[in-house]
């Protein structure tokens, strides 16, 4: 399985690639798609995210996407800024036929770090350590790694139940819940 | 030149198809894209909007699209939805190859009723009128058909001054003021 992660922004959206092979996690790509140079209209702008997801996802043939549920900012217009770019970025991804999974940056945080309380700093160093990578990668590039490795853990979990836990077996989620 | 006027919305988004032959207007159709039938997930919901304003540009094939810019709403919460819809429909046009302008409801209203703070139901009335309509169209609808009349009366206000007005000749638009 292949996870692509975006970390939306309208400046900046980060991307992170892993594939994942039984447990294990591997480290494919990450980066920035960046939208400040040179244009200041929104709709080219959003063209840029859209480009560039595109490039993604051809490039790299994800299995699945997940993205960051973004916050509301305390500027209104920034909200809405981010919500247009965010809204360009899935966009790019339904329209490449990819599911796209959300995650709340408290359930990425809980993944990767193991509480929804850390600081940006940790989840930059765990997501080295758990990728292996050679240095710390960017905060952006970071966060989308980090919500890709999140999707990788809650389908962990899913999968734990359907084949691994005999107690558990014959059991199915029902709105975050066995039964 | 045909003209696509949409209006963005996250439940529901007007689209409106005009074409412009000389100084006439002439109304080619309208409606909406709805969202809100089965889908209470975020990506699939865009992706209707994706696949609708898609199908809009294939069947009309038109010569340049006209969104409306939108208000910061009360909740912020809302004004990331309705974002992430307007969002949603930019880069579905973008993605095609459209030029996009953007109008406020301020520039819409002035250009079709005359007054920058007409109601909603003046709009719709206005629209009717100049597009020689059966009936009044909906909100939504009158919305969009809105913009691309705001988009046609726009192209009409600068081919005026490079070919019809001779005292207006040899000069240009800058920053909006003739130089």
């Amino acid at each position: 399985m292949i996870i692509l992660g975006i970390d939306p922004g309208l400046r900046t959206t980060g991307f992170g690639v892993i594939e994942k092979q039984g447990s294990k996690l591997r480290y494919l790509a990450s980066g920035t798609i960046k939208t400040t140079a040179g244009e200041t209209e929104l709709p080219p702008r959003l063209r840029i995210i859209l480009d560039g997801v595109t490039e993604l996802v051809r490039t790299y043939q994800p299995t699945v996407a997940a993205i960051e549920k973004v916050f509301v900012n305390v500027n209104p217009h920034s909200t809405l800024l981010l919500g247009q770019a965010r809204g360009a970025a899935i966009t790019a991804l339904v329209g490449q036929d990819l599911h796209v999974a959300e995650y709340s940056p408290t359930q990425i945080k809980q993944a990767v770090v193991g509480t929804g309380k850390a600081a940006k700093a940790q989840v930059q160093d765990m997501v080295s350590r758990l990728l292996l990578l050679p240095g710390l990668p960017g905060t952006d590039a970071a966060d989308a790694l980090g919500v890709a490795i999140c999707h990788a853990n809650s389908h962990d979990a899913l999968a734990l139940i359907g084949t691994v836990s005999p107690q558990l077996q014959g059991l199915r989620m029902k709105r975050g819940r066995l039964v």
